[in-house]
């Protein structure tokens, strides 16, 4: 599994990812799943994948390819599409072919591969935008309403972000509230891994302002993290029980 | 959706269940998912239930059936059993077989109805022992290391079980502890409702020792439900933010 969450506030973006990886129990390993493409102050996007390896792998490789072609165009390459819209409407139609390919044979086996991902990016003088992209290619956006967007096994980690998250929360917030999230969550499932990766793009300067990975370990997120436990347990035995007597 | 969990704690066993069933987003009814069976000071046996109405309704009947009837045996009745091992055996046989007859007819459609049960009882001189019965008549049970079940939406309200529940938490604490975890539910999934059934057997006292329906509105539910969100913030505000800088 994966876990994979993204914050659309009013002073940026954050992002946060795992990294494992598993084919079975008797297969684990560590891939990156959060990518950025970055043309410092014109454009960044950021991308976090779910699901099927091989297909987030080739979908990445496809949209790195379209960049890179020197007959892109706005219709093919996320660097010069119009729109956010538009990048994620090229992410969409990506996975979808790579999948499409992949399932003609993996269907032979009675298997299919599926993958999620979430585009968030800003282009210059447009907004910051954040999209989630379902397995088939087509895709929801956050708005002020709903925040924030996750994908791969997000329960776990969505009460904190129901009660946290809201457009006027700080950047500084934003970080905590994903990073309680996931410890949540890595509590809860044995399939979602340290180390992690957390980022920050900040509204209007179109580049990704903090990045940084966090090892199994790490001193910092276990300070966070014991200081939560502490907290949840003190406040727990501070609530009154009122249903009986 | 339905959200079910029980504790099996030294002293006792707490048990909380929603009431919310729905056949689609424009079905929706209450239907009690909480079901006791006594002999006070001899036994007790509490069943909650998650999944198709039809299969757990049906199997309720069946097993009321078995001990109501003059020629009941050990190996039929849930009264008469001689261990909470054998309890368990006649539900899970009960709840497969009715199902295995629905599912004859619903294939004809391409459905199927399945669902789970949590059993909880203890028989004079026996300890007190709780299962999770499964679709298929199946079962685990709780153990020291693990001593809780969950059937149903389960996911969103794990992380505070566990973080507080162990074999030692007081039976208050259990309280506090499923009534907050549903409390995460409720927020975060609308077709687990209100209103709630919540019980408490206590250890070798063979009966339901306490038994309270919390309806919408609940003055007490509310007062701690809110004071949980502000205990929430006031803790997620103290935490210090290591990570960055």
């Amino acid at each position: 599994m994966t876990y994979c969450v993204g914050l659309l506030l009013d002073a940026g973006m954050v992002l946060l990812s795992d990294t494992r990886t598993n084919a079975g129990l008797d297969h684990i390993s560590s891939y990156r799943k959060m990518f950025s493409f970055e043309m410092p102050g014109e454009r960044v996007i950021a991308i976090l994948t779910a699901g099927s390896l091989s297909v987030t792998q080739a979908t990445l490789a496809k949209l790195q390819e379209a960049i890179e072609n020197p007959e892109a165009t706005p219709e093919s390459s996320i660097l010069m599409a119009p729109t956010m819209l538009k990048v994620a409407e090229i992410v969409g139609e990506t996975l979808w072919s790579v999948r499409d390919a992949n399932d003609q044979r993996l269907k032979t086996n009675g298997n299919f591969g599926a993958a999620s991902m979430i585009v968030a990016g800003q282009r210059k003088g447009g907004r910051m935008r954040m999209f989630l992209v379902y397995p088939e290619g087509n895709f929801i956006e956050a708005t002020e309403d709903t925040p924030f967007l996750q994908i791969g096994e997000h329960k776990y980690g969505k009460p904190i972000l129901d009660r946290i998250v809201r457009p006027g929360t700080s950047i500084e917030d934003g970080e905590k509230a994903v990073l309680l999230s996931m410890d949540s969550t890595l509590r809860s499932n044995l399939s979602v891994g340290m180390p992690l990766d957390l980022a920050v793009i900040h509204n209007d300067e179109c580049k990704v302002g903090f990045q940084r990975r966090i090892e199994p370990g790490d001193a910092d997120f276990r300070r966070m993290s014991d200081g939560w436990s502490k907290a949840l347990r003190s406040s727990f035995a501070k609530i009154p029980l009122h249903v009986q007597g």
